[in-house]
């Protein structure tokens, strides 16, 4: 079978790999019929060094499951299914609490962590199938699959950010970043009931699309003039919610910048940084909280589906390109030069 | 008028100073009658610079207003008051929200700040005395007077730390620091519902205050034995809610290593650092969260005073040294050097 592989930085190519197969009674082998390339894809795009050899791409896909080990009860051969970009096992204490990304099973984990498989590929070995993947409807409209997919990641992660941020219609936010992730947080929060959104991006691409989504204002500068411009656009005081989806230093210092005394830092953008100021002049002075981390998008799948199937919402524009496995090189080539805002993929 | 004032690290002396006066319409004169040294205290007691010179201390009083000034309706001379540690006016948009420790006036902001006034003396200056003050009862039972005066802050302060950290019935909870703060967080902490309270601490004539206030359980250990030894006993994967009431960087970082996955980290001792690690490896990976700040302790003196007054609490055991002005420098020094646990100062 191919699948996408990540030598270095600036350096992918799809490659004949050897065929995922179900190896322990928990696994399903599922046929991928859409998969993604992820902004946190580019991290490792940017960055990956030769010397740590080649690493299997992708941890968003949707597709249909092609066999089962004998322990696996919840999805059978030709379900249409989803995957989080988190593997867990559904019955740990923190799976029943909803924080799948933290489950204790030996076997959960993240897809960008599997040595030997990835959904930027023809097929994928799903361990611990029952807990990580969710059946879709046995033939849904084709047009919804783009949307479908935001479910393993993007609009989870964006939604995520969103309720642990507490947005609710008291709650102004602001939401740093315009790629997929920011875009869907705007969405959420504007879910969630939040009468005032501020987008913060410098793409007009994208930032049209978040005013599609919901966003009620859009600021294109950065640093301390965007934080002039955002806190004077919310009242002069900044917002109850900041949604921090990019992940560099300087986007949470914009964040700091922009928080509301009292008010909450959500982040879902990696973090590219260990250290960070969090005393008394940032956030402490004035009890600025901080939220957020890897989205169990597991989670939020059955409550988020049905307003995808009813048309309510339209995650996927976000997708504004797509490939088959051929133009995966060249999709990451797209996102990390800003022309492309996410790519679908369809093996 | 005689008052404390810090000339140095290590250098408190008790001297002549200008009487204190109504000077605004909004200001009230009151003669103080029961003070404090408090723990923060201690940090410019450690390292306040000569050439900065002297600066006036306390900022948790009881007293008698004496004069008030035309605009003031709420308090009136002769009343007895308890004072929060912050100035606040009382109608702007965060005192009404309950965070007057943001309020806005011109004039609001800490004892701390003040630099002719201070609570360590006989008589204080109030600004915004109708935000600011709240009335007691008129002649309470003397025994009570320690306990009120927790209220100002080492009650409200272990009382913030529990409820922005979201204590509840639900949640086990550890108390990082047996400091006055620390105890009074496992005394809010326990009157919130936690059933477990962890305190840690390694001074025995503290914890064992620790256990009249309901700590169940008592770690003395620190560092990396410390957090085993907390996550043991919380069952291996840490305590939902991790209050600390130090400030330190070390205490920090054993927040950090005893927090449970989805828990929240909730600070209300000032930190002397500003930057600190928060990313993938500390708290992003597993969703944890972080509060606190200073207490907005005027906010909370209605809801907990009546328990004071009726017996259900006695905070004010956490004062277990008692002098007049005279005996202030070397109440500073027993804190110091741990020899007491918190002063009451009756002018």
């Amino acid at each position: 079978m191919r699948a996408t592989l990540l030598y270095a930085a600036g350096d992918v190519r799809v490659e004949e790999v050897p065929d995922s197969a179900v190896k322990l009674p928990t696994d399903a082998l599922v046929r991928v019929t859409a998969s993604a390339i992820c902004g946190s894809d580019l991290w490792p795009y940017a960055e990956r060094k030769p010397e740590d050899g080649p690493a299997r791409m992708g941890h968003e896909f949707i597709g249909v499951v092609e066999e089962t080990g004998p322990e696996v009860t919840t999805v059978k051969r030709g379900d249409l299914v989803v995957s989080p970009f988190a593997i867990s096992d559904g019955t740990c204490e923190f799976c029943l609490e909803g924080l799948q990304t933290s489950c204790v099973h030996p076997q959960a984990g993240f897809w960008d962590d599997q040595p030997a498989e990835g959904a930027q590929g023809e097929a994928i070995r799903v361990p611990l199938a029952d807990g990580t993947l969710v059946r879709l409807p046995a033939a849904p409209d084709p047009a919804l699959i783009p949307s479908l997919l935001t479910l393993a990641d993007v609009l989870g992660t964006g939604y995520h950010a969103a309720v642990v941020g507490g947005v609710s219609p008291r709650t102004r936010v602001t939401v740093i970043g315009d790629g997929a992730v920011g875009l869907l947080a705007v969405l959420a929060a504007r879910g969630l009931g939040a009468g005032q959104v501020i987008l913060m991006g410098r793409h007009p691409d994208r930032t049209r699309i978040g005013r599609e989504f919901g966003a009620t204002d859009v600021v294109s500068a950065r640093g301390d003039e965007g934080i002039a411009q955002v806190r004077e656009l919310a009242g002069g005081d900044g917002t109850e919610v900041v949604i921090e989806a990019v992940g560099t230093m300087s986007a949470y210092l914009q964040a700091v910048g922009i928080a509301r005394p009292g008010g909450v830092i959500s982040r879902v953008g990696v973090p590219q940084y260990e250290d960070a100021p969090i005393g008394w002049d940032s956030l402490f002075r004035h009890n600025i909280r901080l939220a957020g981390g890897p989205a169990p998008t597991r989670a939020y799948i059955a409550e988020l589906m049905p307003d995808i199937l009813s048309g309510a919402i339209e995650p996927g524009k976000v997708f504004d390109t797509g490939t088959n496995l051929d133009g995966v090189p060249a999709g990451y080539q797209d996102m990390a030069d800003r022309k492309a805002l996410k790519v679908l993929i369809r093996p």
